[in-house]
């Protein structure tokens, strides 16, 4: 019977674990849970014979040992910062290791020894990153086979509230970490290339600087810009390429409003606000609006961002209630972003019955036997319920997958690595589709970089 | 012969040294002047028979040491990075130090054994730090010596071109570190209160709050949001204040232009450009505004800021010749900050026969016998040339005198300070006036925080 250990069973694994369970039996494995919260894990084995949950400290390195000694693949699914010293372990008893996280440099620093070992370390294998890789080299490589040359690559994934549950004036709710949401943008400019001309966007421009795109039976949505773009071109083999941008996707009118809280200095996360705790939401919003002895906060808020009053801007912040006076922040020592977060939370947490919904959408401008040709590349998921979210499915599968292949001998190239060759894509895009996580590709006309935008955003 | 160890030559020190070889003759001192460039060091001394100029090296422990064990009184003038292990030697040989920096958690943690060793350690008089403390603390006190009550204390400064010297749209030109001027404002939030209110300004709208102020005689100027404000509460005693703001003073228009280079990126500091050297001035704008096959740089600069070719702004753009696509920026891995600040240079450094321009001006607001009062108190002082600077002279006067106060034992409370207490600033603020440097005082009716400014902005 071969052990699988998964490391860390939080909210994210529900999806991962039940598609391990249902393979447990015809696959011959046995399944291992180690979490701190015995009965979290407890929970996801679900009586399964063949499954048993174990308490894990991972900074613990007796525990940690002894568990990984024993499995003979390891998946952990903790937060990137704790998967080093079980990867250690995993060099050190020769196991295989698969992660959903970005290879850290502490990460890739193992290759070496992860080759001599004959292992397969495969990391940044969940929604994004991973399922955005695998089905970008797939046209990637396509268009290289057939003789093309690659001119623009363009990739937006968004993690969004399905459309039968979208019931407020911002179309979002948080269907993942909100802290994320609430500082995305923050900490670096967004850099990328348009046209052989690099491009820089300060955060304070970032939600005004969208793209625009239609998905097909979804309609239109927009883009605003990731950190990390030029970061691609090694990654995917690009280094000639004149276009490369990669974006979060949002509904229309998502990044407009919610520049009124960047414009306002609320999504700051680098200072912690003067006694927070007893702020209340009105208290926290006309801090950062001139002091007047007359006007009111929300006169003070519209003059301050330029918003009529019959503009639907307005009606967004009147929705969340922002000027409410008795409702308090109740945060020692918050940020204003932590305080943000507290008030979105009230209004933007998905309810019992929501879904959820991931889009991600590539272009792809390829050049082949003197004529510009374009690719557009979709793909839309549902999720089923508050337990099983596009999102944790998105993550889960090809984690799990990726996993099975490894220890069936179907991905074998041994290395600390990310799944951008075809040995590893293939078949996992291919079993995802089982699954409904299904892109749709299609040519369009060249269209080049940002053909609905305007210059002057 | 007393002797005074001048540390550092730098350009800021002339006044300074030219103060205290005046007066070597009549107080019976000698005066050695230490500095890298010795070249530097022997100009200033100017032949003159009680000076003389060392190669002094602050990183080199012997030399350090052997110059300021012959000192009876140390002065150092370098960047305040490099006071502290000058500090410490002050410290051992029990030499009494001058510097016009602002006090650094190690300069304060010698507090206890200068005091034991009976020296003194001014700090933090210069010019702003140095005047602004004397001169509104000599108000403060006084205001509370009467039994009045402190309610409200705004102080701006700022280094500006003298009116005779004012040639070009934006009113302005770099009369000290072009730097401190390009990311002023940067690295944390602009934090004050208002009529018992905390106030956050983020740095992408600090230049859209400002506030005017009329100087008798300069007209109107407006003053934007120092980060340090509520420090100056337990500084100054002022723990239960209602109102402190502390600003940087700009002719009007200033800031609305400087905004424009906010909006747009280019003052960051925090990451490098691609190829910055290579880049002209034009691709350098163009790479903060959005790619288009068609649009010029100018028009998508117009457009991306909302700025109509018949306003001012556009004129103050067009001045800088930001959109020369033949000048390089010519520097290796450049900042944003550091190009921009290369391309202002080419137009706002001093001609030969400019002169600066210092202003100074606080409002005290305070309530006496149950009626609410208001003083302002205004400094303005004008250069005399490109060597005697406004600016080198209030930085260099307060702190020679203030080093002769020292010597002839007019300043003896022992420790780590800064000018605040009436032993000081009192013949400090007497003598600077008989150099030209003068506070008007006069009372005005109340008129409490901001009264010309707009809620709006």
């Amino acid at each position: 019977m071969r052990q699988i250990l998964v490391i860390g069973a939080g909210k994210s694994t529900s999806v991962l674990i039940a598609y391990l369970l249902e393979k447990l039996e015809k696959e011959n494995l046995f399944l291992t849970i180690g979490d701190l919260e015995i009965e979290q894990a407890k929970k996801l084995c679900n009586n399964h014979p063949r499954c048993k949950a174990i308490y894990l400290d991972v900074s613990d390195k007796d525990i940690r040992e002894s568990a990984i000694k024993q499995a003979d693949i390891v998946i952990s699914m903790l937060p990137a910062r704790f998967h080093l010293e079980a990867a250690k372990d995993c060099v050190k008893f020769k196991k295989s290791l698969v992660t959903a996280s970005y290879v850290s440099k502490e990460m890739k620093a193992l290759d070496k020894e992860v080759k001599e070992n004959g292992l397969v370390f495969m990391n940044e294998i969940g929604v994004d990153p991973g399922i955005d890789h695998m089905s970008a080299m797939r046209v990637i490589d396509s268009i290289r086979d057939n003789g093309g040359k690659m001119l623009l690559f363009e990739s937006f994934t968004g993690g969004l509230v399905a459309p039968e549950s979208d019931n407020n004036l911002w179309n979002y709710k948080f269907t993942w970490n909100p802290r994320n949401v609430v500082v995305a943008g923050q900490g670096g400019v967004a850099e990328f290339i348009q046209e052989g001309k690099y491009k820089y966007i300060p955060y304070h421009r970032l939600f005004r600087r969208t793209e625009f795109m239609h998905i097909d039976g979804y309609g239109k949505f927009e883009g605003y810009a990731n950190r990390n773009s030029l970061d691609y071109r090694s990654i995917y083999g690009l280094e000639d390429i004149l276009t490369l941008y990669r974006g979060t996707i949002r509904r229309v009118g998502f990044s407009r409003a919610w520049n009124m809280f960047v414009q306002l200095g609320v999504t700051d996360d680098t200072y912690v606000l003067q006694d927070s705790k007893n702020m209340s939401y009105r208290d926290f919003i006309n801090s950062f609006l001139p002091y007047s002895p007359t006007a009111t906060v929300e006169l003070k808020f519209r003059l301050n961002l330029k918003i009529d009053q019959d503009d639907i801007m307005w009606d967004k912040i009147v929705e969340l209630d922002l000027f409410n006076d008795e409702k308090k922040i109740g945060i020692e020592n918050a940020t204003p972003a932590q305080a943000l977060q507290k008030i979105l939370s009230d209004k933007w947490t998905l309810a019992e019955d929501d879904k959820d919904m991931i889009v991600m959408h590539h272009k792809f401008g390829y050049e082949l036997n003197g004529e510009k040709k374009q690719i557009e590349s979709t793909m839309v998921h549902i999720g089923k319920n508050q337990n099983q979210t596009a999102m944790a499915k998105t993550v889960g599968l090809p984690v799990a997958i990726a996993t099975l292949s490894i220890l069936n001998g179907k991905i074998t190239t041994p290395g600390v690595q990310i799944p951008i060759t075809k040995e590893v894509y293939e078949p996992i895009l291919k079993e995802l589709e089982v699954h409904g996580i299904i892109f749709t590709e299609k040519e369009t006309d060249y269209l080049g970089y940002n053909p609905f935008g305007e210059v002057g955003n």
